[in-house]
């Protein structure tokens, strides 16, 4: 299974160590030292050795980005581990840096940086199949479609980013401080997401309000289901799949996962950290 | 004609007094004591009174909201002009408010107060058919359905505010502070927008720097296309008119005609302050 090494997953806010040995990890950490709290990086690198050993190191995400250590490339989809081990940043010897993966697929550009490791990793774990249609729910939502193990194409929502937007300024924003949770409210939003006119429909939560019709407690949840219900029914029309497998955290898995039910698909939750491990594994193996 | 009378057009940030005399314009002056502005509306209407004349006088807009003076009804849709001066907020013997309009068709509340003058004007004074499809562009775009001179139907898009957050807030704002025109880029946007497919297409404008496959000096005019040909789309499918009346200043205007224009239908720019006279005019004659 290979020399030991270590893997990071180092994103814009945070950053996870994992020491690898035999195919197995054996020692994780996570700190909130993401790329936008490191200037050294170097002496970050130098530092994580220092605690974990002095080993071969595998780094994934922001860091290979404009706001992290150094820029590594973009692979054009379709790509595989071997595609991403094949174009490795080498920054020295024993330290190097993912790629990320690009699209001009359908004519909209798209790009992912850290996330193609999980997606590769769900398949090379058994997690899901070789073909399928995988989504990771958050501030820029991304879902692929993998076809015989590889990131085929993939499309990005800013879906957790509008929500956000939303939430903190302008109209809506009293609204919407609310509880989210996947209840009448939120399948109510995810109903009328199908309408595909979401300006229009983010106007309707203003005129509840003012016309009494919605109990305003439940516009956060509505909000919610009319951005997840947005990306959920946009996706699924470009896709034949009958499972949508999903990498997140439990929270926003619920809610996708309805979405998701709503729009007549299956939903399943995956292990998103087994899913990075076997993938940066995948990886340094054919490195 | 009737008697004379002073019509006021008292929005949020702005206001504008109009002196009616014999059906036409004798006097009018603009201010910016928009609602916000203003604490003592009681005040506010001796000191308009102390300059124009002790007049009757007929006040539109949010000055009859929750923000206001007073809070007027909404008449339900459809509604003409003798359903507004049925339905007045009667201050005092010589001051009244006209009522919003609502609806609730298809299943999406939606609200207007102010734009009713104007939709209704338009067709009194002769600008648009009585039966006919009406724009508003603005932070929030309405769109009226008119038909035998009334507004049938409406829908509110928060197309104007959604550009303001991504200009001032998140991901793509630093990209989007060029000047916005109805160039190749603007069109592009508008084509984007037909896929219906918002967060996704949104996604696409951060994408295309990371990838340098448009200059960034576009982005702001693409994202504007984005924004108003998702409108413009959605709408344009809800309606069977050939033409779209415009009721707007000129540089929001030749967008969205140069949109609706790249769906396939017609537009039309309408003098939006006389369709303000007439519609004050109308109303007023019946009450």
């Amino acid at each position: 299974m290979g020399e030991p090494f270590l893997a990071v997953d180092w994103g814009t806010t945070n950053r996870r160590v994992y020491l690898i040995q035999n195919g197995e990890v054996t020692r994780t950490e996570r700190d909130d030292l993401g790329v936008t709290a490191v200037r050294d990086f170097d002496a970050a690198v130098t530092e994580i050795r220092a605690r974990f050993g002095d080993l071969p190191m595998l780094l994934a995400g922001m860091v290979g980005s404009n706001i992290g250590w150094r820029l590594a490339p973009y692979v054009a989809a379709p790509a595989g581990a071997g595609e991403l081990a094949a174009n490795l940043l080498r920054i020295d010897a024993k330290t190097a840096i993912v790629p990320g993966v690009s699209t001009l697929a359908g004519g909209r550009p798209d790009v992912m940086r850290g996330e193609e490791v999980q997606l590769l990793g769900a398949v090379a774990a058994g997690l899901v199949p070789g073909d399928a249609l995988l989504a990771q729910p958050g501030t820029h939502c991304k879902w692929a479609e993998m076809a015989a193990g590889c990131i085929a194409g993939f499309t990005t929502a800013m879906t957790g980013e509008l929500f956000a937007l939303l939430r903190n300024h302008g109209l809506l924003a009293a609204q919407l401080h609310g509880e989210v949770s996947a209840n009448a409210a939120f399948l109510a939003g995810v109903e009328e997401a199908k309408q595909r006119d979401f300006g229009a429909s983010l106007f309707g939560i203003r005129a509840a309000k003012m016309l009494g019709t919605r109990d305003d407690a439940d516009a956060a949840s509505y909000a919610s289901g009319l951005l997840i219900g947005s990306d959920v029914a946009a996706r699924l029309e470009a896709s034949l799949h009958d499972t949508v497998h999903i990498l997140s955290g439990p929270e926003l898995g619920k809610l996708y996962a309805a979405a998701i039910r709503a729009n007549g698909r299956e939903a399943e939750l995956i292990d998103s950290h087994a899913a990075f491990v076997a993938g940066i594994i995948a990886i340094e193996s054919q490195s």
